[in-house]
């Protein structure tokens, strides 16, 4: 693994605004003007590397090394996240007249979801930067994996929690042996007490995109449907959208996967974004034709994931929709829950709040005519039910 | 995947007491000795197939299609189950004085659990015999497993558990769409349950070992630590038993490399059956000198893949561990639930009390001298801690 070349360049600010560009090699989070920083590489150079040197790499997303933000001779911190199955699910999409319906079943990650893509990439770099201890504020999965990465890494991992998180949450923090705090109001004011904390002591904050690595981990989605989809793009991704990052890590992906000329330029996949009724901003900006989204008041939502009522990267997440042709679809919480029972039942995929949301999206978007019947449509199952089992009792 | 060779070619008792050979393509269960049978390959053919090819196969158990038990044309019922990571533990590796310590980390897998193997194999088996419903006994895991698996085959499932079984598991077969049966006593109870309620019926009952291919899943893990080792062995496996199918199976797995040419006839790993204080039926008969576990009265231990009174494989996993010049260990339960939480502190891994107890056994044979310290150790982490995380409520 350490031999490979490594094309990671420097840091840019996603805007741009003009400042920068940042050294790589040193401790950054976001730019001078406020808005997250991402990683580059040198895409010109690495039109050397053949993606057929892929057949004889490691099953996870460090197969995507050269184009990940690792140094020469660095090892990743790993436990095997990424390369997630992209199953054909033939008896849901007969179900829904989609013959070609997809799910990306992220619950086969570390921790039972997604974060554990951006937590590898983020605490790889954090050992890189001799960082002692990480912090972070999480509306649940990502302190899960954020811990379990720390642990891995030797590093010290304070996680905030709201005080209401679900029970599995914090108990799979301790397990890891992470010092979580609970904290009165939602990850918004996770955020601001751990900055509060850590900020004289030194910590390393890991919030998504003021850390600008763990994107680069979540864009490794993108390299993989890709890869599985035998170098095609699929003509719509439905993604559950909390932080979004992703949506925008994908889309960084698309982006350099044409640069480096492993995809032809053509038309990109149509990204819809999913959010739950009880907290919207995304949907409410798309639909108001807005460029930021502004702060959703008493957010409330079964979905812990999308239970983000402000996302740093909401002009990156908007920015994705709109130049994809893709659109934001809002679904309450009943909906997603069916949408458990019906993934489970139907393709014996465990599926979190947050994979029901998308499949029910997907349903409004086939009633409307949005998606067409011979269009291929991957459903983003962000996690798996275990850490949500209370939600399906009784049924 | 269709087209690949299939050398699958029939059964045969496990004793063998000179019945049979059973038609592959038969709808069998023990063999008239009321032994186990097992699935039998024309592996003087399968030397011509070359492990090379593994290369551009999928990262899943059905790398390995050519000696699973399917037939040409056949598709397996799969959800991207096997080829997890074999992680190499150096933290708790040098905790216990052991440079080469890996976990293998089965929590990776669908539902959570190695079980996911098993049932892939018996679930595209039954559905290859025009199966309509299947029933299963299961001290959690396995039932959990057996309802993924039956979902995404369109059958019907019956999952027969112990009343006392843990919430989790319960509700993840509610997920599945299985129909649960909560039963008065252990898995042994549910297994004469299902069967008189099943044998009227038709149901195809999946019992391990009783069902012929739940091992056929299991002896994957031996495939695939010999693949990620790098085609040897490691020089001990420690490994949970309860229906100690892995075991058997990883044994049965060595040997068919062995015969077709994969691996030299060498020094095979020391099997070492971990079972716990309250349930140690295994490890007493080992211990006694018996070919068979006589039945352990009043079984109890927080490790539900461990509660398991008696095996109807008792005499293959004796063999095993006999054979292998390996033993059997028991360990209490504070010790797994301590196991949990050091496995994650230290590197990051979820792990169920049945890895924890894995790492308990581990200790002892070190500290025993049993283990030396320059020899290679796989732990094997057969599940996830997710359903077992009222176990560390107010650690």
């Amino acid at each position: 693994m350490t031999d490979a070349a490594a094309y990671f360049s420097h840091l840019e600010c996603s805007v741009p605004c003009g400042a920068g560009p940042y050294d790589a090699r040193g401790r950054h989070h976001l730019c001078t003007c406020g808005a997250p920083l991402l990683a580059r590489y040198d895409l010109a150079a690495a039109r050397q590397w053949p993606r057929q040197s892929l057949r004889d790499r490691e099953p996870s997303m460090w197969r995507y090394r050269e184009l990940m933000p690792v140094f020469a001779g660095e090892s990743p911190v790993t436990l095997g996240e990424g390369f997630t199955p992209l199953l054909h699910a033939r008896t849901l999409g007969q179900r829904l007249g989609l013959p070609r319906l997809y799910i990306k079943d992220e619950s086969l990650n570390p921790t039972n979801s997604f974060k554990a893509r951006g937590q590898s990439a983020a605490i790889t770099r954090a050992k890189g930067l001799g960082v002692v201890t990480v912090s972070v504020p999480s509306a649940g999965n990502a302190g899960n994996a954020m811990a379990a990465y720390a642990a891995r890494a030797g590093l010290a991992a304070k996680v905030f929690l709201p005080r209401d998180v679900k029970t599995p949450f914090a108990r799979e923090c301790v397990l890891y042996g992470a010092d979580v705090t609970l904290v009165d109001g939602l990850i918004t004011d996770a955020a601001r007490l751990a900055a509060e904390r850590g900020g004289p002591l030194g910590w390393y904050d890991v919030s998504t995109l003021k850390e600008p690595y763990r994107i680069e981990g979540k864009k490794t989605m993108g390299y993989e449907l890709a890869e599985q989809l035998d170098w095609t793009y699929p003509d719509w991704i439905v993604y559950p959208t909390g932080g979004g990052t992703g949506m925008v890590g994908m889309w960084k992906a698309f982006d350099e996967m044409e640069r480096i000329g492993w995809m032809t330029p053509q038309r990109r996949p149509r990204m819809v974004s999913v959010q739950a009724t009880g907290c919207q901003p995304i949907v409410r900006a798309f639909e108001h034709g807005d460029e930021r989204a502004a702060m959703w008041e008493g957010a409330a939502t079964v979905a812990d994931g999308l239970r983000v009522p402000r996302a740093i990267g909401d002009f990156l997440i908007l920015r994705a929709v709109r130049e994809s042709g893709g659109t934001a679809v809002a679904v309450p919480d009943a909906d997603m829950v069916d949408g458990m029972i019906e993934i489970g039942s139907t393709e014996g995929v465990s599926a979190a709040p947050e994979g029901g949301a998308a499949l029910a999206a997907i349903r409004r978007l086939v009633r409307d005519g949005s998606i067409k019947p011979d269009e291929s449509v991957v459903l983003f199952n962000t996690g798996g039910a275990l850490k949500y089992l209370d939600a399906v009792a009784g049924r």
